[in-house]
């Protein structure tokens, strides 16, 4: 028995085995190999299991985001079977012997490097594809590599890296225990997605990580971010004690639906969810919360290769107003750029993407797809109660720009006979420090503010959130975030609109009464969160 | 005659014909070669050449930076000479008949990836020197790519991608006319650069950059930004004339020396020089100067292959103090990271080293070679009025730490009998929005803050100041800026400690009367700027 101390990132505790996914980059072997025959036999079952694979994962998307959304594994499908991509690997295993492991690699390394030189956009999209496929080949090549993340068949604790958003798309939720990883912090995206999950997960694990070995039993504690590893049987037993009272305190807080989060004194809280794909209202109604206090609408757009039509983007922002059936719904436009990347988006590289050409800067440099973005949105306003959200705002011209294009969006209906519900509400993200250094004139564009808190308290610490290195700097109750947070709210009361939170530290309960007391009056959190949240605000007292 | 517009960032005029550096990873071309002999004898030639460019090099460092820190030429020599590196690329043009250049290339790649994933801290350092070789060896296969930049024998006007600080360490100042580069910013190093040296240039030219050619007639007109690609003879005339006048203005401005910056209702301003190395000295006396307002410590790193000792740190601080007799001397520890790396620090890859570890997070982290420099400095305080800078604070607990170690080395030297001035100054950056926010604490702890404007802009807005495609956003008179920089004024002054301001926005002289305004007593700024600065404040007249 051993146990690792990472960072607890998503509260609960799974008792499994490990489906370990290994970084391929780092294990790649060169090696010379004698049997050249052989060697292309290997590859070629490798390609056929990856065809297979690939027409599995295509069937399963097609039901699930439509056939436009899927194409991109029809395409992997094609770029497998290309000869030139297929050759080159034949031709250094036959050549230079080299093992089908290494060849795909090379092959895949080179590959990327040309299509990513390329003068047309849409073939300089595919180096990742290209880098994506081969490791899929060398996953089915090498078992030690192999994941199996596409097709889990008992439920598992995955253990990886990192986990990408694109990683996890595939991923069947019913099948994974938990979440273990050697990067992130409470705010990357493997953490945010175990929450939206509501399964337990560490991370951060750094150098411990490599203890871990696929299919050894452990036990992860999300709640303190301890990692057993091998555990005995006392500790399996303690454990599983743990284990029923955490579910008990979950039932015990299922309690609380119906209720509202009031505070002694009478101050009334809206406790919203976070959600990040139309299915996960599902979770946001299952928890109850009063609304959708951030709709992240990036998953049209990374589900896709290629941008999202305003028919289906309508289609996806109707169906979560009318699953909510009235309750507010913010919508935040399109956040792309920094850690969350589309090839098709075809962004430069960037030495610091997190000071970058992201979110709202990519909107207002491209209005074309804004334009459409905003059409489906307003489209949808007519379908319940809508409210847009804007990201990364550092300037009062930026939201004059916005509302112009707004303007101009309402007019255009207008004129095409289309129905919108013209009360809708416009609002910004509080995430720059600019924008709290402003908010006294923000406040007077808008009809309120959500404070992000974790790019708010990464810009203002200068601590990338992602960054392992220097995560004990990253603290979302650092005094300076606090003042901040203090100062927007502030600006929101004097001009008299509201102000809610929905970062990461909305859910830290801890802060729940500073919030309340400085006239923040609305919290979104992940669902899982919901209820936890409304009993800490039902119990606040402030004289 | 063509005109290319750029961002001008350092004023003046030149004209002349340009040295072109290509970025020869675009341009390196993969050929199958017939004649291997031929092939392999250019390769010997170039081999020669290169040894014989580094052993002048090496000769030249030896003299200016001494021996420890000129190794660096001789182990690159060592590893041009080494068998495996060497072989491995006759092996690629005898086997698989490539051609030099793309050989040395791949080589290059490889060896350095190799480098990159040894145990051995020292050899992972080699990864960055092996690509460096590999770049001399391709510049010296293919003329189109020689930039020529250690060895220029006649002034020029040097284009360039970028301009790292590795790559100007070994230019002859004397021989550079101006700097025009393809990418960039105001505030990037190359503008620094280009200011401290009083030369004009002109960044950012984007894609015209590619409309320069090797040799072609250019003039450079860093006040506007433009750029004139081969001239006609009336505008050469023109700009003869620009230029005089530009000197001229110069000139006027000497006729300033020996007076002080003081504005016409009375208020005295410090107007001191920002400097990188001892020998800047010589530019802030001739300058007139009132003092040194930033002195930038990382060149001892940089020119290194290893940490500097406390002996050289020492010398080269005691030397600027001496040499500045009396007048404050503002010493900044140590401000690595970020876009500032040096191998052997072995610092992790990140994906926003802007928001990674840096600066105070390294020293704070590797106290060993923090107390090197603390010692260093607090012995030179006894030569001169030393003044002692912390970057990248973002809290009080931060500055307790300092304190603390600064105390101890006080009192190691106290025991050792070793002399240092008591009362020098300590003083904290000002350039997080985190350490802006918790300026009235701060402001409690110290004797001094110095704004940096370049990185306090860069946090506030999430604006990558080295960020081409969002250069527009970068503003140092951003409205959230300049709040910022009158909130830690304001906090400074009911502490009663000084405030200044060392970013790049001191020199802005649309900006002086506001920061005489808010209480800023002090401006550091490029040398060359100090006397139009000096000039700026005394046509100021607040009622």
């Amino acid at each position: 028995m051993k146990i690792l101390h990472g960072i607890g990132a998503s509260k609960g505790i799974a008792i499994g085995k490990i489906t370990l996914c290994l970084n391929i980059d780092n294990h790649i072997e060169k090696k010379t190999i004698i049997d050249v025959e052989a060697e292309l036999a290997r590859l070629d079952e490798a390609k056929k299991t990856s065809v297979e694979a690939l027409n599995a994962i295509y069937a399963k998307a097609l039901k699930r985001v439509g056939e436009a959304n899927s194409m991109i594994f029809q395409i992997h499908i094609m770029m497998l079977q290309d000869e030139d991509f297929y050759g080159a690997i034949q031709t250094a295993i036959r050549e230079e012997k080299l093992n089908a492991e290494y060849a795909v690699w090379q092959a895949g390394q080179q590959f990327s490097e040309m299509f990513s030189q390329m003068d047309d956009e849409y073939m300089r999209g595919r180096a990742s594809d290209v880098i994506d496929i081969s490791k899929r080949l060398i996953r089915n090549l090498d078992t030690r590599l192999a994941n199996g993340l596409d097709s889990l068949s008992s439920p598992t604790i995955v253990a990886a890296a990192d986990l990408m958003p694109s990683e996890t798309v595939q991923m069947d939720k019913e099948m994974v225990y938990a979440f273990v990883t050697q990067e992130g912090s409470k705010s990357s995206h493997s953490a945010i997605l175990a929450r939206t999950m509501g399964i337990p997960a560490v991370v951060g694990l750094a150098d411990q990580f490599n203890e871990l070995s696929d299919g050894a039993e452990i036990i992860v504690d999300g709640n303190t971010g301890d990692v057993i590893l091998e555990p005995d049987e006392a500790t399996r037993t303690d454990y599983r004690a743990k284990q029923e009272e955490f579910i008990k305190h979950q039932q015990e807080l299922k309690l609380l639906k119906g209720t509202k989060a009031i505070t002694k004194n009478g101050v009334e809280m809206e406790i919203n969810a976070n959600i990040g794909h139309p299915e996960d209202v599902d979770l946001a109604l299952e928890n109850d919360a009063d609304g959708i206090g951030l709709f992240r609408s990036e998953f049209l757009y990374m589900e896709s290769n290629q941008f999202p039509s305003e028919e289906e983007q309508f289609i996806a922002y109707k169906t979560v107003l009318e699953r909510m059936g009235g309750k507010r719904v913010i919508i935040r436009t399109l956040d792309l750029g920094a850690d969350k990347q589309v090839p098709y988006l075809n962004l430069p590289h960037e030495e610091n993407p997190a000071l970058g050409l992201r979110a709202i800067r990519i909107c207002l440099d491209r209005q074309d797809l804004f334009l459409t973005q905003l059409r489906a949105l307003i489209r949808a306003s007519a379908y319940g109660k809508l409210a847009i959200m804007f990201p990364m705002i550092i300037s009062v011209d930026e939201v004059r720009q916005i509302k112009g294009l707004v303007e101009k969006v309402k007019n255009d209906l207008t004129k095409e006979k289309i129905p919108f519900d013209p009360h809708f509400e416009i609002g910004i993200m509080i995430e720059t420090p600019a924008s709290v250094m402003l908010s006294d004139e923000l406040a007077k564009e808008v009809d309120f503010f959500s404070i992000g808190t974790n790019d708010l308290t990464q810009y203002t610490l200068a601590v990338d959130r992602m960054n392992h290195s220097i995560s004990k700097l990253f603290d979302s109750r650092h005094p300076a975030v606090l003042r901040m947070i203090e100062m927007a709210a502030q600006s929101a009361k004097k001009a008299g609109i509201w102000v809610g939170i929905c970062g990461e530290s909305a859910a830290d309960t801890s802060l729940t009464e500073f919030y309340v007391k400085i006239g923040v009056r609305e919290l979104s959190v992940t669902p899982s969160a919901v209820l936890e949240l409304r009993r800490a605000v039902q119990q606040i007292d402030i004289k």
